[in-house]
């Protein structure tokens, strides 16, 4: 099931890439997940310049200008696009803001079985931006690194969708609906499927090497439910995009689903990212050998010291092969709280391996 | 290592304790976390007239009267003393309360070095409140049903006790003392050990006929860091009172920490909780068949609809055995918005398994 893409495009640094292959590798290649975030103040200025997160999101040339400011920093093997999980539901008309301080908000929301029938697969067109930020940010790196396009999965979708934001108590209106109405959530879920896959083969068409789903929260489900209503959605998508683009490596990034990681090798996905809750050695004895894992520091260590780092670096690798279908990343998004020169001494530690 | 300790007083009601048998029942004994809460109006009267939940706490006659409620209105096979789980750090002078809507709060948390080493084992005469509670629920219930006593886990206390309250981020204080001052933190562990070991001996020496570890937050750490710092010193409280009471069954419950149902089976505890978000039959494959398994209906399930909860209850049975060391509960506290209707037809739906 999975394959070992390659690259049609040669890049000055390919390490990112060549851990999706059989290759052992002299050291892991890093990334770190939202690496252009609030803890950089050049970060902080271009977004001030933006004005919003969503008008940052919005301009191909900022969305470039924030992609480069992490790279130029760290030693990095890898570059995300900048971007929000929820562009797609925007697109489908639930009106997306973010208030300030605050999590993501739908205006129109699906709380109703009209809300729900009514909702259909968007216009590509209406993220255009969003393909032009691909295409902007594919430039601005020059071949440099590997650019990872992503998108929110359709079961974190749908949880935001029909909650109207996020949820600190396990998104109930969203489940309410799964337990009690199943066929009116599985039309989101299909609709989200549809338009999930034509969002990154367009992102793929406009320069991504890479995709990543991210499934923010398939974990607030039990297992039986998690690969019903989470993993068979991702899994859908993924099947088309390896017919599609057989040279593009996939990744799935569940948080809190270790218990399924053995489902989740079964895909076809190409890479699996894990989370700090989970373990490394965990991960890849229920995944086997044929598949790339991701992960998986905790972003909390960036905030602590260096001995802690190193210390806590060593114990993660206990019994973990890091140089063998390994990407070393966080295991969630980087904090605005995070130290950069933390952040360059994990870069350099897990350079050194 | 689980040994099947049997009441020294009969009860009108022993289904709960012989799921700690080897014996098999003709259907799961029955009870609900929080089942004495705000979903009941006679609750809400009772803490009307009480002022506050801390007040209704420190009352042994107010504390007998909501534990009796819900066994007046539904068909349940054991009741739980009201307490809070946070009455050990508070007396240990940290000062707890609770704002109005809101978690609870530490005047004092564990913020430094000089906090920490300052902290002691309370005196259990300044816990008599909770000790005359647990006697006066006992003489109320009459031996009808068995009576559980509890207490927060020491990870969980840990948690409040640095963090100084909840936390929606994963106790990042809490998490940065165990990362890089371990020895501090382990002091702390140390004597919550020593502290919820006097604590529940006299819950047991009070009447409590049934003990439990509440763990909260076990599943915040990575299953490496879970075992170390979570489990292990549960197993040190587990160990003793199996020791001080053979007779006494003892749970631990540990939410979001199903990856190491293996480990929990080897401490010595009698049952172990299972939260909503597992499986029983995956908790069952892991725990082995000595130890009793407890819970996991999803609480969202009393906000919704008779059909879903019939659909719903057998699907979480199916290959998982429920007449044997089995006893049936939600997978986490019930909710102020649980409809009594739908918590009558759970439990009756169970009652005919």
């Amino acid at each position: 099931m999975n394959s070992s893409p390659t690259a049609a495009v040669p890049f000055v640094n390919d390490l990112f890439l060549r851990a999706f292959t059989d290759e052992r590798l002299p050291c892991p290649p890093v990334w770190l997940m939202r690496q252009a975030g609030r803890y950089l103040p050049e970060y902080r200025a271009t977004r001030g310049k933006a004005g919003s997160f969503l008008e940052l999101c919005r301009s191909p040339a900022f969305c470039a200008e924030v992609l480069l400011q992490p790279l130029e920093r760290f030693d990095l093997d890898a570059a995300i696009l900048f971007s929000d999980i929820l562009t797609v539901p925007d697109a489908m008309g639930l009106g997306l803001s973010f208030g300030v301080g605050e999590g993501p908000r739908f205006a129109h929301p699906l709380r109703d079985e009209a809300a729900v029938n009514a909702l259909t697969v968007p216009d590509m067109r209406s993220l255009q931006y969003v393909f032009d930020a691909v295409a902007e940010c594919k430039r601005a790196l020059k071949s440099k690194v590997p650019l990872i396009g992503f998108s929110g999965s359709p079961f974190t979708l749908a949880c935001y969708m029909i909650e109207g934001g996020g949820s600190s108590d396990g998104f109930p209106l969203t489940r309410r609906m799964m337990l009690q109405r199943p066929e009116l959530f599985q039309h989101v879920l299909d609709v989200n499927v549809t338009a999930v896959t034509a969002y990154l083969s367009e992102q793929v068409r406009s320069g991504a090497d890479v995709l990543m789903l991210f499934d923010t929260w398939g974990g607030v489900l039990s297992p039986r439910l998690y690969r019903e209503y989470s993993l068979k959605p991702m899994r859908r998508i993924v099947t088309s995009l390896n017919k599609s683009f057989p040279q593009t490596p996939v990744m799935l990034f569940s948080r809190g689903a270790a218990h399924s990681f053995d489902a989740m090798a079964l895909t076809g996905a190409h890479g699996l990212g894990v989370d700090w809750q989970s373990d490394l050695a965990d991960a890849r004895k229920a995944a086997g050998p044929a598949v790339t894992l991701q992960g998986n520091f905790d972003p909390l260590l960036l905030t602590t010291d260096a001995a802690t780092i190193r210390r806590e670096v060593g114990k993660a690798l206990v019994d973990f092969d890091p140089h063998y279908r390994y990407v070393a990343n966080l295991g969630h998004g980087i904090t605005p709280d995070a130290d950069p020169a933390l952040v360059d001494l994990l870069v350099h530690t897990l350079r050194a391996l």
